[in-house]
């Protein structure tokens, strides 16, 4: 399997960096090809402007508030688009497309910084996964490819992230919001939404306190949740393109019945997610179901 | 009232610069006092580093993975607390920190890109909201200030932000997830954590597609938002220490007995959250129940 792996902490002598290590072990000794983007050794830039569109200000725009050139007006949206398909876009981020293409799957390691990627991190995201490249595509029937299919259609996508908290607090009534749900912007709304299928986020609690004893037993666990990363159940989200949501891309009154709130994107969330690795096949978005 | 305006766009020409001209002009109208912070005019770095703890590198830091100076090794949060104990941490920081120390409300505006805020605004949060200044502070009994109490507890904040998509589909069953719960990781991971009342998010859907007239209905409805902002009832996020949570953080059973989600951290999550300005006292947290 073909593996991209994008670490996002700022000192490789850490509890991270430790993980990292012995994730890379792991995918080498089960014969995967591996490349890293370790976006701080990088010196990635995470900010969005006008530097990754070179040679536009000549374009036309009509959107709002999306970056193309009006003019020299800046409309985010259409410059990433029009950049992606002329091939214009600075080139570290059609670097990062490049390994995103050649990946089978994507491992996005970081600590949790607010509940969310590390800003180096987020703007991976906001500059790689443009319009055209990721998302914004239509199916032979004139269809958004979006949520189960899009530019990251068969890919696997692995979230590994440390947390100062214990586990209890993150869990289905924790207080700080299950950890899946907290995450439901990057497992739903970035992984899901571009195609990918969107493995149980790997989590390593009390990252704080974690002494040599921790540190190990973090690196065992996640060497074998590695294991399975060609075949895990991935985490059963909701195909836009199904008849489970309306015109107004809203859940039908029959599924899930009077229930709100972000479960109810998953087939079966009550049902214990047990895995069943002979049914997923390496990355098709089928084996969400 | 004093209000720090924080801005995170590329683009001052664009249906947002366009809302935060409205918005900065309903608020001096009312007479209040307004600070901004322009991200991207002021070129903020969003990337957590070394460069932010200027004269680091003799401390002796414990933590594994949090950047202090283990010699030269970077811990996070513990460089982050001493830099703020020792008003070490870059000018940058110092000045953002000096200005929420000043504001009662905080407006975090931005368009939402990955169901999240761009990179800049990341890590604006990521560097200005250290330990020791916006959390991991102690009250009188030893407990641990958060969620409902910490360093910015008494100030309001509210988000306003713009997405493509169209209401519905952010709604409580909407594909996207309610938008209430895809904002928890700012709502309540950020804003309640450090203890500052979260106000229900200021949302324009469509914004893509906006035209003049969609743009100018926006601005009056932010316009009219603007002015319930010192008495809009916050969102009845629960208190940490209170009687909701047990020793592990985990929600007592007899309260939303069965359930699980974002939700279960709301107060009455489930009755209709009727403005009741009359019960809302400027930003003191009591007034989010």
């Amino acid at each position: 399997m073909k593996i991209l792996w994008v670490f996002a902490h700022p000192e490789r002598r850490s509890l991270n960096g430790s993980l990292m290590e012995a994730g890379l072990a792991e995918l080498a000794e089960r014969g995967h090809d591996v490349r890293v983007s370790d976006l701080y050794a990088m010196g990635w830039k995470p900010v969005v402007d006008a530097a990754d569109f070179p040679g536009a200000g000549a374009g036309a725009g009509t959107g709002t508030d999306a970056c193309s050139a009006e003019g020299d007006r800046l409309v985010v949206g259409e410059a990433q688009e029009r950049g992606y398909r002329e091939r214009r876009l600075s080139p570290d981020v059609l670097a990062e497309q490049e390994k995103i293409d050649w990946a089978d799957a994507i491992v996005l390691h970081f600590p949790l910084w607010w509940f969310g990627p590390p800003a180096i991190l987020k703007g991976w995201l906001d500059r790689v996964l443009v319009q055209g490249f990721a998302f914004g595509l239509k199916d032979d029937q004139g269809r958004t490819r979006r949520y189960g299919d899009g530019g990251l259609v068969g890919k696997r996508a692995l979230i590994v992230t440390s947390v100062g908290a214990r586990e209890a607090s993150f869990g289905p009534r924790g207080i700080h919001g299950h950890v899946d749900e907290v995450l439901f912007p990057l497992l739903h709304g970035t992984f899901w939404y571009t195609g990918a299928a969107a493995l149980p986020p790997f989590v390593v609690y009390g990252a704080d306190r974690a002494d040599a004893k921790a540190a190990a037993d973090a690196a065992a666990r996640l060497r074998a949740r590695l294991a399975e990363l060609p075949t895990q159940r991935p985490i059963a989200y909701r195909y836009e393109n199904s008849a489970d949501y309306d015109g107004e891309l809203v859940l039908r009154p029959d599924l899930e019945p009077g229930r709100t709130g972000l479960g109810v994107h998953r087939v079966d969330d009550s049902a214990a997610p047990a895995p069943a690795p002979a049914a997923a096949e390496a990355g098709a978005p089928g084996a969400a179901e």
